[in-house]
């Protein structure tokens, strides 16, 4: 069976769950305490399997994966019969475009590990941290919004009524935004996606608060 | 004939260029001069391209692409005689992993809208910078490296004897690492792949001193 090493809060974690969960993949999690200890990550055990010390890592038999598009482009040949991309080549690039916006130019800027090291090598005090973290989820949305308005689409998810990848993604940035407060009235429309795909079962069994190791 | 906008020091635009090389793709250039006038990847006609107002983007036809690992897929798709990715579901999770260390939490951490707002809205000054820009290039470097021994890869390149998409990733990265002056001698596997890569000429002509808009 398919396991998951993840932690309850990762938003990079959070995206492999949507697309096992759509996709219908039975899976077991392996928690990965991000804080606990200086963080489990970091351990040589973990290491093993994902020399990066980053969740999530996806292991399949013999085959160990870290980095979340990594893993969700084999999911989508592994287990092609939910396909979480279109069918188009520019339709691809599109999806793909607009994961890259979230996984590339917003998450990596605002995760757990560069807002500790603004702190603790910076001293950037918490109220800077929040202008840090609002500035690059405001450029990304920006840009996520822009895209879906220049390719005239209106929801109800981010390729029309087909879920995919691009879902996958955005839903747990904006779950992490709440998280720090940050208003999503800027982005009408991803906050409308939001909405829709929240209300789907597949959504709801992966956010954070309804995983095994939820504090 | 595919169009790329792009920048002769951007590293992701970099990385473009040599994937296309690689495909013996001809395609004609329009740079996008990220300083001038407060950079044009702002003015509205790149923005009607690319709505990101980041570089690259890729024209083809009436299709237009940004974000570099979109475009790297949309060509492995395209143009697929001369493959940037292995056969085995597994070796192209490996190389997409490799690929993602460098685009997701390497180069936006370190580019120069980043290295911009640290100076211009938290008086970081230009020796912190250097030390923010030097400890995520050892963090990315040393999982990569990490990653290639995990596999038993020894060069010439990321994947043997094979080119892939992680070439294309990892020497516009090290390019940008000697500009900042970066030691390599940690990497020294890394360190030996660029000089393997850079031997070759479809590399030659896609570094950033022989762009036709370099200074």
């Amino acid at each position: 069976m398919i396991k998951l090493y993840g932690y309850w809060r990762s938003t990079a974690a959070y995206r492999v769950r949507i697309a096992l969960n759509l996709k219908q993949v039975s899976y077991s999690q392996h928690s990965v305490h991000l804080v606990k200890d200086g963080g489990e990550q970091h351990s040589p055990g973990y290491r093993g399997i994902n020399p990066q010390g980053l969740v999530p890592a996806l292991v399949d038999g013999n085959t160990q994966i870290g980095q979340s598009l990594a893993i969700l482009e084999y999911l989508e040949e592994r287990y092609s019969k939910t396909p979480l991309l279109p069918s188009k080549l520019a339709d691809k690039a599109f999806i793909r475009q607009l994961c890259q916006i979230i996984a590339c130019d917003t998450h990596p800027l605002n995760n757990l590990r560069v807002l500790q090291f603004l702190s603790n090598d910076f001293n950037i005090k918490d109220s800077d941290k929040t202008k840090w973290y609002h500035h690059w989820l405001a450029l990304g949305f920006a840009a996520f919004e822009a895209l879906l308005k220049k390719q005239a689409i209106n929801g109800p998810y981010c390729f029309g009524t087909e879920l995919t990848m691009a879902d996958a993604c955005l839903i747990p940035q904006i779950y992490n935004a709440n998280r720090f407060d940050y208003p999503m009235e800027n982005h009408p429309l991803l906050a409308a996606i939001n909405e829709k795909c929240l209300k789907l079962t597949r959504f709801q069994d992966a956010i954070p608060e309804n995983q095994p190791d939820a504090v």
